[in-house]
């Protein structure tokens, strides 16, 4: 089967990792958020990126979910000890990522060949493809004004409250290539339990990708059980623009392009709800916990045998 | 009594500290090359200005004389790992000084201002100034063709038969703030035991340098002893450019802004001809090996000695 995923952070990471661990293996192909690339110390830093990208490799940090494995952090105390911003957590094997892929850029290269080459290094075998090649930075805007994600997520620790989104430059952006492609050609799209509003929503502004959705079979994996998200600000931004964070609010996001929704089985009350409001969509629920790469694999096969199922339903 | 001191790589560092650790201070600047300096990862990277600091504030590596004390190779590992250019080390904490350093010039900057500060955060007593703001870079012209610096120094190891030096678009570099300055009102100019071609003769391409130093008294330690460099290509240079590498042609390299000249006991008998060649210059013959920090400052205390001597008898 083809599979296309879209993912952001570290939950997008986890269930990319289980679909791209399966047996027999599918055509895994990964869109990557990258709208919350930024630059610092003039690198280029892709943190869905690479957060996925560690994963799938098995070298993330299995403690924070981001970051390298078994890091060390000599350069980032140096820096901070000669003033210079220390907000960023940068891992000295982090640091050579941005450090490796800022050259290629500025060597002529783009994020998605040098994606490519990376993955390869790495011996990742999905198709990971960041959305776009283009810079599409994702600004929260926020009681404190517009800021740019890193500084929300990361330096502000998400203590703004968020007032919406842009994606800013999307109109002009392009898909990376390959996106486009590997959509048209895929049996079943899935949007991992990533953040909707700053991992997913950033891919979906990239123009053509929505309309290549509406074509496919669309699954959306909620990333907010009972009310909370598993990690991150996801629920927190709901509230905060007068949304009942929920699985049902998640559901609600994607509903025009939604074919099946699967939701943690203990949000069992929200499945009448969901299904008043957008009576189409089928709903899976499961155990939707990823605590172990077991939990990844198994999640993953769920998906895709519900994906499999709606598939036939639908012919 | 007021000490300028031109220095570059890691025998100029030896004797820039020792002067700097003398009792009673001196007032001391250290105008230090930066035709070495060059970019890597974007960064911008000044080999001779970083030995000399890391030397001054005792955080250098003892064993190499360059890079820093206890530092680690994650990233460049990591790098090398991801068919990046390995060439050069990038020790975790010294990338730390070019990431700061290099952020810095971005948000504008300045070289001399920079590295102020960072001397500072390492508590150095002498002021440290970069030759020039401006970028300097030097060419080593080859039987291989045109080399930037450190591509004939670290990446082909100095195995290109060198021909000759240019210090590129030295004729429109200002002098650093407090260059001129602090020569004009120097008491001693000392021209530390670095390579003259590469590391001293680029700060004496500088407008305006060579002209305020002919009014002042110039010492020069050699470099050289016994036909050797103690660290380095010098002699190796000297010997491809059809100079017999000696002590003599060190001081036939100063002579025109010499009044004394500092060289190693063993190498005595050369005296003769350097006094021949320049009839005006006055020797010490000393112990000139700087093996550990007393003997830097030892050597230190004897050529500022040697200095008063000579301002008392031109007085």
């Amino acid at each position: 089967m083809k599979i296309v995923a879209l993912a952001g952070g570290v939950g997008g990471a986890k269930l990319a990792d289980g679909l791209n661990r399966i047996d027999p293996a599918q055509e895994l192909t990964l869109v990557v958020n990258t709208g919350d690339d930024f630059s610092l110390f003039g690198l280029h830093i892709s943190p869905d990126l690479d957060t996925v990208c560690y994963n799938l490799a098995e070298i993330e940090n299995p403690n924070t979910g981001w970051g390298r494995r078994e890091d060390s952090w000599e350069t980032i105390s140096e820096i901070s000890h000669l003033g210079g911003p220390d907000w960023f957590q940068l891992g000295n094997k982090d640091l050579a990522v941005h450090l490796e892929r800022s050259r290629r850029l500025r060597a002529g290269e783009v994020l998605s060949e040098i994606t490519r080459s990376f993955c390869r290094t790495w011996g990742i075998r999905a198709n990971v493809i960041p959305m776009s090649d283009d810079l599409v930075p994702t600004i929260v805007k926020t009681d404190e004004g517009d800021l740019p994600f890193q500084d929300y997520f990361v330096k502000l620790a998400c203590r703004p409250g968020v007032i919406g989104f842009e994606y800013q430059d999307s109109t002009q952006a392009v898909p990376a290539p390959g996106v486009l492609g590997s959509i048209r050609a895929a049996d079943l799209v899935i949007i991992c339990p990533s953040n909707p509003w700053v991992s997913i929503s950033p891919i979906l502004a990239i123009p053509g990708i929505r309309k290549e959705l509406l074509a496919k079979t669309v699954l959306a994996v909620s990333p907010i059980i009972r009310g909370a998200a598993v990690k991150g600000p996801a629920a927190k931004m709901y509230q905060e623009m007068g949304i009942t964070p929920s699985a049902a609010a998640v559901a609600e996001h994607y509903q025009e392009i939604l074919n099946g929704f699967v939701m943690d089985q203990t949000d069992e009350d929200q499945a009448a709800n969901i299904r008043l409001a957008d009576p189409g969509v089928e709903l899976l629920l499961t155990d939707s916990w990823m605590n172990t790469r077991q939990d990844r694999v198994r999640l993953a096969r769920e998906v895709i045998d519900f994906g499999r199922k709606i598939i036939k339903e639908r012919l």
